[in-house]
């Protein structure tokens, strides 16, 4: 039963997430004033570039959105219907942390997957994890031209970090594929959620050039 | 006749396409007061960045630099030569303008021609044009650490999706390549001369977090 | 005996250069107030993101890091360890400095060592010496949201592309290539030593739009 409930959560959960991701990019990009064109590019950008980082940096190709442009399609429109009705999205305020965070763990697990399958040691397949749940958000960041959130704030990438290590983990433990799927992603987003509500930051590190 | 002239045009236009971006490129780069390693760095990665950039995102090797080092140096070459005559090239605002739209569709019309060339779907043709015409500018904006101005003004990506579109549509269609070639490239140039006359933008979607 | 001390040599200092990049790099991720997730990411992203950078240019997989993940617990650890110690840091400045040089040259040399040995063009193999030796820092800047240093400042890329020119220059006159090595690693590294205590500077190129 898990072998048939895990890939197709994971595919339905993929979609939502790269939805989610797609709609608070399109906010982001209304902050800088960008026009529809910039709202679509950042929006794809936010939800597949961290995926595509992952598959340029271990040469595997072709990537997602080159194999499947319809998830290209489903950013964009997103994106701008998001633009579109922006005044009505600030109500959903809460739902859009809600989605943000399915998304974090979802692209976190099935970059941690790709790594294995292609054999990579337990250190790469955590990198790569992490590198598909926060590599989007560090992009959409640096185009907007500020300094990337996840690295100052939030939690972000310690939740990512902490949904591989489980993950693998647990895969370390010769547990079933498809329930160390199920646990990590539960338990990577209870995490996310606690972590909002209770207001957590990872300790900070601030340095000055004199005392 | 169309069969011999649309490549060579097209080779001819790529080096008039990456010496105007290269000069551009410099321009931008002395506004930051950047030493002569980094204006001929920023050329190089304005006029070359977004071939780069689409050939990593396709899996398209050798770059076409690697291929074709002599690339690199009409850019570097190109760049000095603007820094040494920057208060003569001031004159010449507008040839510098007819030859970025001349960059701007000849880059758009070759990456839809890469990824032709890989059999891949219209919208990755499409994209792949985009990527090539646009990537370029959008490093330059972010290693000058600046918002990328392709989103948010002077419908530059727009003109890029219009002439890949054409060029795409004109091949479904069924009409000759190197026909659909040259009608993509003067009705681009076209767009773009009179979107930069009339001082056309797209909408813009400014968003504020409180109303 | 040369052929038995180049090789030993640059593995050895790889490791001292990654060390010194990373812990440079979570100085100044600690500059801009990042969280230690942050400072690890920054610090590997400087450190690798060079060599990273070439391999996906050249298409030379699989990336360092991929087949000797020590590397990123190396640079991940060292920056962690300078964070937690950055008050007693501020006194090894001088140290810091040499070890960066090091890194420069060693990372420089290195990259031209892989293109080498992909057999391409000598133009390419002294890009990707300086991108090797380069890019990471750019990368560095870019996620702090700065204008890269290099590209105004210090000397850095011209110090690479000397140090590169020397290294393809005398294989280009037969020499031999581990001697060709020492003498590249000690003509760069001392060129950035004078550089750095004469407080030579590239000519800058200033334009403004109006003279």
């Amino acid at each position: 039963m898990l072998s048939e409930l895990s890939p197709h959560l994971l595919a339905a959960l993929y979609v939502v997430a790269i939805t989610a991701e797609a709609m608070t990019a399109a906010l982001v990009a209304g902050r800088r004033g960008m026009d529809w064109v910039g709202v679509c590019v950042i929006a794809c950008v936010t939800a597949l570039g961290g995926g595509s980082m992952r598959d340029v940096l271990l040469g595997h190709y072709p990537l997602t959105w080159v194999a499947h442009p319809e998830y290209l399609w489903i950013t964009a429109v997103a994106a701008l219907i998001t633009a579109l009705t922006a005044s009505i999205m600030r109500h959903f305020r809460t739902a859009f942390l809600v989605l943000d965070a399915v998304g974090l763990v979802v692209f976190t697990v099935i970059g941690c997957q790709v790594a294995l399958g292609m054999d990579l040691p337990m250190t790469i397949v955590l990198v790569s994890g992490m590198v598909t749940g926060c590599a989007g958000g560090v992009l959409r960041d640096v185009l907007c031209n500020r300094v990337p959130l996840i690295f100052r704030k939030e939690l972000y990438a310690s939740v990512s970090a902490v949904t591989g290590a489980i993950f693998t983990g647990l895969l370390a433990l010769s547990v079933n594929v498809h329930l160390a799927v199920l646990v990590a992603l539960g338990a990577g987003f209870v995490l996310r959620m606690v972590a909002l509500r209770l207001n957590w930051n990872m300790p900070t590190f601030i340095y000055r050039d004199r005392p």
